[in-house]
């Protein structure tokens, strides 16, 4: 009798209803009820006219969980939507730990194009070889932990992508990242920044280190931060795929 | 005149059909020809009948940009495939390099689950916070290189996540790869593997990184080595969203 009941958690990607996939939009057809923080619902509700849709404010990300599991054990077919991929800064993990209170069901995680990935369509190709993430972010996270990140990976010779580089209160946050990174990399290491991808308004940027460092970002701002082989062609951020000319 | 010609260089997810974007879908439905490497050629070609593939061999990727950027000049619309998201260890960034000689021609890149994220979704939720992607392959990228990136990955405490961790040349690497973790991480650290991810024959598996070390994985195989909050949660790999409690 366990794992009767299934939630979908369902990554829609950056926002444009042509970057889900099709098991995305199949979840979400085949639900009854569909959850997320309002944004993201406001994205995808006219593509799935007669569904229920509950929404909880941001950083009531437990409330949300738990709201999900609830509906289904009421019989309801759930989904979960978190923008781009639900595994990466998405609500995957807590929901399989709030799930531990929910041992009757299961959790299917179905997969989308996360910011990192529809970011650097837009910019080239800044991605092709070894990355991070790092979410500047720290809420959750002690800042003395982001920072031997930042080093660790600039040292490493890691292209990088920064999530969540700036809000109202951590306004000079990613001028702090770039002041760490410039004691390994470069000041004219090829950056790039991209602003709502795959939505209205849709920006991007190509700039050096340096420049990255004064830039203007947001929060719906994703960074990219080449590393030492990373060129500038015709306004293109590209990494090589290695070291050695072939 | 300048940019008249496109081609799309297109990510088509781990494997299965309804792992592709609809933007994917309809870059290749648009194409009158299909470029790409032999295996990924036969993962879609039952669903676009009527399209011209052209292959080509593995390492040959230079000569398949060239294939692409001839085809487009003939007047046909190409759509340039490579599995998981064409800009992860993918072919966008060598089409923008070789596509300097064919300035005339505009590349629009259409993003894809890459494996980290495919593979993730089975695992559980091993990628909800900072992560790495390194690659084990030492073809075009110096092991020395390599080296420093898996010790300065694991200092820093990330999620890591290995593509091409073997091949028949490279059966030690992933036992090496884990020997220069295991200086960093703890020998229990929560580990994963997934083969075949989103095709037929998928496995997946959840071990130690002691564990780890002793696997036997293959060249399908995506091996993902958890940070130092990473749980086993009844079969899945879960990482937390912060360090804190919340």
């Amino acid at each position: 009798m366990n794992n009767e009941i299934k939630i979908y958690v369902v990554g829609i990607g950056p926002g444009a209803y042509e970057e889900m996939t099709g098991a995305a939009i199949s979840a979400l057809e085949n639900s009854d009820v569909i959850v997320g923080y309002t944004v993201y619902v406001d994205l995808v509700k006219e593509h799935f006219p007669g569904k229920a849709f509950l929404t909880t404010p941001m950083r009531k990300e437990v409330d949300r969980c738990v709201l999900a599991f609830e509906e289904a054990k009421k019989g309801q077919i759930v989904s979960m939507i978190c923008s781009g991929d639900a595994g990466v800064y998405g609500m995957a993990g807590l929901m399989y730990e709030v799930g531990e209170k929910y041992p009757e069901v299961e959790l299917e995680i179905v997969p989308g194009v996360t910011a990192a990935l529809g970011g650097a369509a837009v910019l080239g190709a800044p991605l092709i070889h070894d990355f991070c993430l790092i979410s500047l972010s720290d809420l959750l996270t002690p800042w003395e932990k982001i920072e031997k990140r930042l080093l660790g990976a600039s040292q490493a010779d890691f292209v990088i992508c920064l999530y969540n580089p700036s809000s109202r209160k951590r306004h000079d946050y990613l001028q702090k990242a770039c002041d760490l990174m410039l004691q390994y990399k470069s000041p004219d290491t090829v950056c790039g920044t991209v602003a709502n991808i795959a939505r209205e308004g849709e920006t991007s940027q190509i700039m050096t280190l340096k420049e990255l460092r004064d830039a203007k970002v947001d929060m719906f701002t994703t960074v990219f931060v080449g590393n030492s082989q990373t060129k500038n062609i015709n306004g293109k951020m590209v990494t090589p795929r290695g070291y050695r000319d072939v």
